[in-house]
């Protein structure tokens, strides 16, 4: 019977044949031990040259690595280690025999992995990344639904720039001059929300990057969720609750995952207390204490949201920032209007930013002052201004970039092993 | 106390204040009769100028369409109506007063609606689109993971064409010379799924179509699923059970949506019998019989496909075309070389074609002459031959088009009503 290795569980003493390939395989005299993969787990498979005919025996000599193979035997639990499983073999076939496999089972540098990625994507650390990644997307829909948020994508295509224009990529569009890639769905979203309450869109963006650093890819997820009716409080609220349900999902459902990448999973349980929160204000203050050069008003650097992390098991909370630097779009504070109703969310553990979040500016002529006074074209927010001319409610959003998330989850160093093709500047292949 | 209309039933004859826009308003002498929409569900709210104050009183006589508004009132089931309820109104507020709301209550003409479409969202039939659209997703989602596929996004930005390369829309990409935008990312998780078994990705493609029909957007959202050790006959089993679930999960949780539509649900649930099969010979027999000119080897045209489904409850596979109008990564049929194990799957009711999948060439020698046959560059597909020269095994997938699906399920003749914001070749905003 043909079934998957992650139903070994109900054949344990049973004949079964499982279909995938060999990743590994040690020998030891007259018994080999075949380290294979299905895609839904890592089984080693035990034959013994007694065990099988001289024909099988031969096939198990001859087996490389990645060749696609057949494998039948019986269930057994591992002896020692619990819920580990192994197949006996009783019979063996090679499917199609791999010849020099280019990925040994050795450090290869970036470079060549990543011209590889399609193979690449086979070592068990990628494919505990990949499972991780699903996770992650599941553990997102799930919670936003349960909170009354409904898919609503937004379109790639857009006739302007979100978030300033030098990173945009461009693209002729039929007797319509540019299309650009979007940057964010937020302006989208916003429209929404209007019909429909509560809403979020999950899809790829586009930033033409020019900086090569392990936190950008040129193309990356991004989830942006708005809701009608929430303020800077239920905003901050949601965020928390969405990171946190993400990580209780990934640690009931990514064991075999987590334990492959070795992530320490004491400290991912470690979520389920409050959030740390600090306003902008009192972010500075120590940063400077802590010896940072930082100045008020000024953006923070990777060694800035690391100083704030140091300290802190649980993401935090950066509200309240400058008006001066942030977008047109963000509330003012009305008990002080040089600040914005917004938050950066840091992951601890050297995570980095993984969302970005403000209650949005509801009155249309304040949000006319703010477009004149950042120089944008008015007339590109027609359309936008809107929103507020007609039925205007207090809202809410955030955005959360998905390969930070599960760089951060998955303890990895270099985003680029976070989404399964990667594109930087100087890579669109394969 | 603040809640959404959808959790009136558990609030009967119980005071509570929703949030959201004034849809609509009847008035009778000293009754107003408010049709209020926050976003979950429509609710009528009655007022009766005897139980309010004099300033309510005026703001409901001064209340226009949109308008952003906040009613308080008791929960009553509706006298006649099942499952329907009512505020009984004890106060009411005006949050931002709508003036001159652009879109009437009546017909416009399409251009004006999708110039408009950031507010035409709003309308009735445009928010049971969203919640629709919505469903479907969720249904994909689950049933896929039910099946023990995960999600594996596959890359926007392509050096090279998939499907030929008269539509596609070319990107400068830095040094790199032109990205393209994808138009499917089969070819990718066809590599995948040597990884992890079963997945499918799901995102924004792209085609640069230059037909203006009722089927056809720029951009639109395509779910690509890939299964490795799947055959012919297991990935028509997926497709069907795929289709089925979608639509039942509608019939479950969209009521109210498709009542809005007012969807022929007993047309839907026919969906429960075995889904019609022809060859793709039987078709062209089939419909020279009833009439259409069509040739052997030629592509089916909409009038085909109405031929075929016409007296078809459920949809109905065209499967084993000619080789010589598929693409090159179909597997050819051994019992007949001119044939391929591929699929076209067409919804009733004129639906149109949803989904079109394959069984994959695993041999990479058949799979090079193929390429070479039609004139491809062999380096280009290198990456994609490594799937086949290293432990390659019997694969298939499909792909669905989201919209298509949308179409169909909600009844819509246009596909532009079927993503939030439409990209054709004429627009490109809002």
């Amino acid at each position: 019977m043909y079934i998957l290795s992650k139903d070994f569980p109900d054949h344990v003493g049973t004949e079964v044949t499982i279909k995938g390939w060999l990743y590994n395989k040690r020998s030891s005299g007259p018994i080999a031990f075949l380290e294979m993969r299905d895609g839904f787990s890592w089984t080693q498979a035990v034959v013994a040259k007694a065990g099988v005919t001289t024909e099988v025996w031969v096939d198990v000599e001859k087996v490389t690595h990645e060749s696609a193979v057949e494998v039948t035997g019986t269930v057994s639990k591992h002896l020692k280690k619990a819920g580990v499983f192994e197949l006996q073999v009783t019979n063996f076939k090679i499917l199609q025999l791999a010849e020099d496999y280019p990925i040994a089972l050795k450090d290869h540098g970036p470079d060549f992995l990543l011209e590889n990625r399609h193979l690449w994507l086979r070592s068990k650390r990628q494919w505990a990344i990949l499972r991780l990644r699903d996770a992650i997307i599941t553990g997102i829909n799930q919670y936003l639904h349960q909170e009354d948020f409904i898919k609503v994508d937004s379109p790639i295509f857009t006739p302007n720039a979100c978030e300033g224009t030098s990173t945009l990529f461009a693209v002729p569009y039929f007797d319509l001059g540019s299309a650009y890639l979007s940057q964010s769905g937020q302006l989208y979203i916003e429209a929404a929300i209007a019909s429909i309450g509560r809403c979020y869109d999950f899809g790829p963006v586009f930033r033409a990057e020019k900086s090569k650093t392990k936190r950008h890819l040129t193309e990356f997820w991004m989830m942006d969720a708005e809701a009608a009716f929430f303020e800077h409080e239920d905003n901050l609220r949601v965020q928390e609750g969405l990171i946190r349900y993400i990580v209780r999902y990934c640690l009931e459902h990514c064991q075999e995952e987590l334990a492959a990448l070795e992530r320490n999973i004491e400290n991912l349980k470690k979520v389920d207390a409050p959030f740390t929160r600090y306003t902008y204000e009192a972010a500075i203050k120590k940063l400077n204490e802590n010896g940072s050069d930082i100045k008020f008003g000024e953006d923070l650097g990777n060694d800035d949201e690391g100083i704030l992390t140091k300290d802190s098991d649980v993401p935090v909370f950066i509200e309240k920032w400058p008006k001066s630097i942030k977008p047109f779009y963000m509330k003012t504070d009305p008990s002080n209007p040089e600040r914005v109703f917004n938050d950066d969310l840091i992951a601890p553990e050297n995570g980095g930013e993984i969302i970005g979040g403000s209650q949005r500016e509801e009155d249309v002529n304040v949000l006319i002052n703010r477009i004149k006074a950042e120089g944008l074209n008015q007339a590109d927010y027609e359309w936008y201004l809107d929103i507020r001319r007609y039925g205007s409610v207090p809202h809410s959003g955030f955005g959360l970039g998905l390969e930070r998330v599960v760089r951060w989850i998955s303890g990895t160093e270099h985003i680029r092993e976070c989404i399964p093709f990667p594109r930087t500047i100087g890579r669109l292949r394969p």
